[in-house]
């Protein structure tokens, strides 16, 4: 596995990542970490990885574009130093087109995005272990869906910009793509963003593969 | 307009004729017609036809397949001793096949559907001037999504069953397949059933078109 | 319709506006826009013109005289870039002199509300492509009404700038006039003021004929 | 003074005796005996015969007609056998008629009020060292308002049936037409019925007068 | 009556005074007045003087000492440009003395009482048509009680100060001992403090013959 | 000590016994004990004799007579097989004709107080170890003021009848009686009946005297 | 892995197995599984092995002893035809003994015990595929702690059902006596009974391996 | 008994001091003392000693370690001029070491402690009569538990504190070490940190002994 004891993983992101965590930054006792995948994440490495002590700090606040959550970077993420950062940015920035069609402020459009995403990406990378890209993602297994189709050019952009600055990428979009070809995605999320406990569990399963976690211990 | 001064008109459903109004049945001052299509509906007609003073009573609630709402249709529909009844039911009936694919109790199968409709039908109809029958719906535009797919037989079902009995149809199911053509299912419900206030309208003017309703006054 | 594509319409206002919305702006999502007229005509616009984008933004604080609203109407109107502004105030301007007659500086005098209202027209007429203006009123169809008698003297004053300054006028004292003719104003409101559902609807229906919106549709 | 010490009075009636008292029956320490006239002519035998002391009850309960007061008559008047017995009934017999116009089971005609009136009057009236009618009223300047005519009709059933049963008739009708001829009625009540605390005072004065009180003690 | 058409009263005052008002300042619609002998004077002065408009102002804050209330006399009453000033102070001045024995800071002690209580008449006398001085009391008729002796002594530096500058004085402890001579003080108060509304009444009662009211009107 | 390993007492009485207690018996972990003298017994017994394990049980009620208590005597103490009884009752029985001097109905007179308490003595005494009769109190020092008086009446014949059947008896009112000769009344209780945390401590140490409680272990 | 597609497992036990969950059975959408090891079973089997549904259902109740759960077992657990049932029961017997000591009743010792788990494994075992006993706990890794020694003994009582009934035994003690090897009791549960998620997610991996679930898929 | 009339106590520390006491400072009336060991010193010095009048000031805040004690030692116990000062802080200090493990941040080590406290004492210690020096513990008899032993170190700081600066020293570590040889922890605390009523007894008894507090008086 790829953490070392006493590192520090801070998770950003929007109200997939926050999910009732304390804002604007939560760890440690009770339910400061919120009850989404950061949870199941921080649970699973204590459970099959006891000798190893990860401080775990969820950053998400619920509603962020990736506008709002580069406005609040360094002082939610950077100012924390982190071993290392994960990023999950998006969603809103493309929902607000569909769900607001008239309010185009709430909304971030793909170009804005990538300059967002990379500033992030740009400002951390060169001071932690490594950094997490993780997808946005829309549970629509439809890709003639209009929102779908907008979701895959963010999931996109992310991949390409995971791979031009030696991100881990997490591609949450095809894990749901796979998910739903065997159960509807109603089972995790009638509103198909927010998922249930199922869904955390299914991210956080896909992001500890990414970390070389290994589940048969 | 097919409606006469004093007639009493009951709706009967699910959550989406509920929308917060009181149970077991709400009519009358304050909010007791709840934040749904019932409500816009009775504000359209007063508005439109202040002469006409018409009894609007909303017998929806919350969860309610068409079983459950067979159970109590004589104390909450029949017994009032309605002039026009409407039932919308069976979005429950299918979507616990999909959110809770374990628990078969919770859902109702097409045969029973068309048992328990028709069982309502059989029960009010010659006792009333005239039955609405509203489809349930899934604002699923891609034909091919499994739930969709699966109300769709419901729809058809209500269909047939309004023919062979004389019933009002309204299809719902419809109505939002031309609606998101042109805008996104979430510019009306994140979670593609629950409608806002702007589905609410839609509902209420495709449900008055039924009526013989005329908006140009 | 006078309303093209991506317009922005902001309604300020009072209680009878505001009737439980964000404050002191309110739009988009969930509940921000209130459950008063605002929150219909929005409705009404996006079921009858599913193609058009068109931004609905209120503006209205509960108790507001035209003194507030002036007060505020930079900040609350004026920044926010609207393509057309809707203003109805000066029913609390009136109240006050009847329910606190020991208390003049709560109320505002005839004088001053047509300073206070012809100065927001100037401000925003220029920058905006229509302003409407609301008249005031109070749901007495007896003319000798202390309060009545009085509130006429307020509508003339909107009906007098409104025509000198070009503004849309919609008068809401005359469409309670009419209605009241035909149901008792206690269908519409106890306290002859905040209108219920059917009110709200009814104010809308006004508003939007002012529009030349089309119900045939 | 008419009362002796130790006598009790039961307040019978809807929401403007009510006015958060305790239901069915209050009495006693704290706001048992709620907010409005019941609780003033409390206070103000208290404060101006301290010698006396009084047994005050409240059995008003909020929406109430004369249908459902007489419906529990027995059990919350009767059954207390009290020395003197208050009824103030009516004013939702009439609202009802014109605030949920469509609702004919909500509402009391004039013949049944009177036949429910007089049966209260005839079950108490040996039992009792005196039975009170107050009038219901609608706080309504203008005798050409409907429900104000309407109001009427039941005020005049009151006086009608004071006098053939030796009842106190108090007329609150008479004595807000006269505070409205100097005051509006929203210094008083918005709705024209709730009566704010002035207005509860100006009703105690008026009961107690009935009671010959001596104010100038 | 000494008080005059549009004429402002504004009470000073500590728990007694304020009863739930609005803080820092109350008055107006709805419950803004509080609980007390404010808002029974206010009622009464309605009910029996209609045609005077009278602003009636609650200014007064639970478990003030005089310390407290002189350290806001500027902005809670004298800014208000009263017409008339009722002040009513000094009963926790004495209270914490007995109920706080070893926190001295909480109290102030007579000397202090009497500077605070002239200084605030000496601020405002000049610029009113009068100035209310209402002693404090303790609803206990034992005069050898140790806390009801420390009150006699602020009561007699109250009357003092009156007859000095020319105030209407309200001796609220001689209203009490006298009432307590037939009631039992839990009557009115189990802390022999906070009135009940009889209290409210029976304070309202004395405050009003000091200002000439006429109750036999 | 008298109490041995194992011995349940269970405590009967009204609100200063009650304190928060859950009703209509509490015991055990948490608050279920509340926060008077009860809570303070059972804290100095397992502080200062923790090797004897003692079954504290609240069977105190709030607003409770002599009567109220008599009528639940069986299932709330006896049916709880305790081998030791306190009862401390009749403070509301005195309370009530003081305070509601016009509703006889509430209040207890001494006879029937007597008769009460002596058949609860009977019912429990050959079942249990002993019984202890605290008598009721009103923290007056004033022997002149009628509600004391009253009290004495009714603490004597709780002494009488603790004389009459061997109970331990604990004075409370001389308890009071002394303490209020060095302090003031409302350093325990504003109310003199509801001690606060200091005055439950008192209670709790005079009531541990009469079981021959050693403090200076 | 030994679970069949639609098959029903449900969990009975205490609070540890309830956790919030919905009472007096929680299962389906929402949070009626709680927030315990029975929600983490029910994540990780659905996102292991998605095309498997497995209606899992939680009947623990906070605070019950294996008498408590023996008295509902027929209709919390029988009644629902299970295909697995898992029994986690015995904390409260024990614990009740060391924090309530003089309260007997609440506390069940380990003949009882034995008893009483037997009677629900004997009355299950025939209807179903398989029973899981799980046993209680204390984290507590002194064994020479008087709650943990007394624990060990219905640890044993339970390895010896399960080993004379055949059922799969699932010793939650041993997970905690390895787990606090190497951390603190403190880092799961400040209680050493109540598990955070962590200790949740450890308790769901250990009952999982006894489901042969194979995590490296 | 070491104190003097009209002396000031002020009780610095963590949730153990705190337990709902008003924050920062909470002294007086009501329950601004909190629940805990504080709040029962204050009842047994005005139970046991009528005649002293002692000031109790609670400034502990839950969740505070010595870091956090220090940052406000100056506003919340040097500025309030106390006579007394009592200091009992740590266990958050060790604790934090065991509950999260990964966030060195929130925990204080040993030699830091050691510094933070004697700099309290030092800044404190020449403007009182004297200081107590209350050591952290934790309800744990078993000398080899990880957080145990720690903990044994920051009592010995302490130990070693009080006697370099002539502070008297409660050890409240060795007062539960031998209660918990006679009743398991639980009987005072499920954590082993946070005493009920029991507990705070016990520790109010040890620090009163401190006081030479007779209590047998």
């Amino acid at each position: 596995m790829i953490f070392e004891n006493m590192d520090r993983i801070v998770f950003a992101g929007d109200s997939v990542t926050d999910m009732g965590s304390t804002n604007p930054v939560g760890e440690g006792l009770f339910d400061h970490l919120g009850q989404g995948y950061v949870r199941e994440v921080e649970s699973m490495l204590a459970a099959w990885y006891p000798t190893l002590n990860l401080r775990i700090t969820n950053s998400g606040i619920s509603g962020n574009t990736s506008r709002d959550l580069l406005a609040r970077f360094d002082r939610d993420v950077v100012a924390l130093h982190p071993d290392w950062v994960s990023i999950c940015i998006g969603i809103n920035d493309v929902w607000r087109q569909f769900d607001e069609p008239a309010i185009p402020d709430d909304a971030v459009l793909p170009e804005e995005y990538a300059r967002n995403v990379e500033e992030m990406i740009v400002r951390i990378k060169d001071r932690v272990k490594g950094v997490f890209l993780l997808s946005p993602y829309y549970m629509e297994p439809n890709r003639e869906d209009a929102m779908r189709r907008r979701m895959d050019e963010y999931v996109a952009i992310c991949a390409s910009l995971a791979e031009k600055h030696g991100c881990r990428f997490v591609n949450f979009q095809k894990l749901y793509e796979e998910y739903c070809r065997i159960q509807h995605s109603s089972r995790i999320a009638w509103d198909r963003v927010h998922p249930n406990r199922i869904g955390a569990t299914l991210m956080a399963k896909e992001f500890l593969k990414a970390c070389e976690f290994d589940f048969s211990r």
